[in-house]
């Protein structure tokens, strides 16, 4: 079986080797830059493993594990570089390009992996909408905030996951439940992100609070504005406004309240839920254990945690 | 067989109850919008036609009608409307509309239709690319403008009749001719357009010199460009910014140059030597001549023209 760094080199090979034509430059230069390698490349990885479950033949996931990729990938940094007529028309390729890869899976399989990636990339579509309301939205409910984020990202990662374990030869059962693992980590690892921005991450060293400068709805804001009483909410929503406080005084002002209100473990306890549930799912696969093992070691290493 | 309003009448009916999700409201609202009903319909109901060469069962090619209009419908009007992000995400999720009407065809043609799908779709965004390059480019040939119509036109019709007659059962060899028959047919379509924005039809009553004012790279201004002396060239350039003069001037003037140049009646003659090709290539089908009379007919009525 190939180890993970192999499944990645794998995966940057063949990202590498997809032709582009190279007219007109303008078209396909911004799908260049936004698949040049690095990154976790987290959601092929994810097809890849859930494949791996069913079968030892790698190679034949790889078309598709490069349309997961492509898919979504970097518009708003084509947005910024090269402005909004071409991150509309190279988005537009770029979905089409994806599509292209698509079509390479077997024959047998296409109108169920088709199926599954439409409605994978709709439902993106509806969570980034959702996200882009919620900007200008004055309270946000925790249910919400969590359809919005199985949206935004859980969906991706279900949708991998289920191409790769159907592509794998899974029966629709497995592939159910794999579905059902892959939104549970994903909301896992989006309230993780929440947490991280605000919290840290000593293994990451990056710069911590970015959120909270911005007003961002995450998990942490909408659980402190659902516990806090009228004049911490208003402290909640005016703090970052306030222009005698420094950047840093104003995350530490919001924190101060997040710990007062218990937030950090209170996230703490939904990531290790959702991530406990996900886990416990893979037990239930009709798979050998030892053939989960290496998605849910990869689980394990995305959530930082050990169960 | 069924008449044309009456096809018409079914695409209009298929497009109406194709239901799109309620929520969130700002990412299916352009959607809606851009496939409210009126226009030809030029694309779905050539799909149509193409199918009704090979076979009476014309529903059969409802979903894959729907799906060559939904893509790339409407783009424009919708960024004037809620602007770029709205533009991007629906545009996104009208591409993938597309796709999931697309699904919808039988399962054993799914592979050749998807791919004849993925290259239109594609296609049309090199050519829309290539014209807006064109914009700032001083300089178009013939060959280059033809090559970008091409691609921006014909490559749309000519996938949407390849995959009406793939749907309704016709060899790979009819199908290659009937794309050939699109290409043609396209190119003449679209110099018929460039004709009448500036010298107009009686049976439209249309407002006319828009891509002389607006300074559009088109084949009547090409075409003039390619046999001007150097003054004239000049005054091609720069008419259309001369303060001095009314819109009707302008455009007069650059007409007049046109003519002098005998650019209508070049033109006219490409529109003819296109079109005849189409038509003399549908001679050749495998199919019954009074089978391929309907398509005739409609294309004829296209180029307001008859042969």
């Amino acid at each position: 079986m190939q180890t993970n760094e192999q499944l990645l080199l794998a995966i940057e090979n063949y990202l590498a080797q997809t032709e582009f034509p190279a007219e007109p430059e303008r078209l396909y230069a911004p799908i260049g830059y936004s698949l040049a390698g690095g990154g976790k490349r987290l959601r092929p990885m994810l097809l890849m493993l859930a494949h791996g479950i069913f079968t030892d033949r790698f190679q034949a996931a790889l078309p598709a594990a490069a349309a997961v990729e492509v898919v979504r990938r970097g518009k708003p940094s084509v947005y910024a570089k090269w402005g909004p007529s071409v991150a509309i028309l190279s988005g537009d390729a770029m979905m089409i390009c994806a599509y292209r890869l698509l079509s390479e899976v077997p024959a047998e399989l296409l109108p169920r992996i088709l199926g599954t990636f439409n409605t994978m990339a709709l439902e993106v579509c509806e969570g980034q909408q959702y996200d882009m309301d919620f900007e200008s939205k004055r309270k946000v409910s925790v249910v919400e905030y969590m359809h919005m984020i199985e949206l935004k990202t859980s969906v991706l990662l279900a949708g991998s996951i289920t191409i790769g374990a159907m592509l794998g030869g899974a029966s629709e059962e497995d592939c159910r439940k794999l579905r059902r693992f892959a939104i549970e980590l994903g909301l896992a690892f989006q309230l993780q992100d929440d947490l991280l921005d605000s919290y840290g991450d000593d293994r990451l060293g990056k710069a911590i609070g970015g959120d909270i400068l911005e007003g961002k709805q995450t998990y942490l804001m909408i659980t402190a504005m659902s516990r806090a009483d009228e004049a911490t909410r208003e402290a909640l929503r005016t703090t970052r406004l306030d222009a005698r406080l420094s950047d840093a005084e104003k995350i530490a002002a919001v924190k101060s309240i997040y710990d007062r209100l218990d937030v950090p473990r209170l996230t703490e306890q939904q990531i290790s839920l959702r991530f406990e549930r996900a886990l416990s799912i893979l037990d239930t696969l009709s798979a050998d254990k030892a053939r989960t093992q290496r998605i849910r070691e990869y689980a394990e290493s995305l959530i930082g945690r050990k169960n």
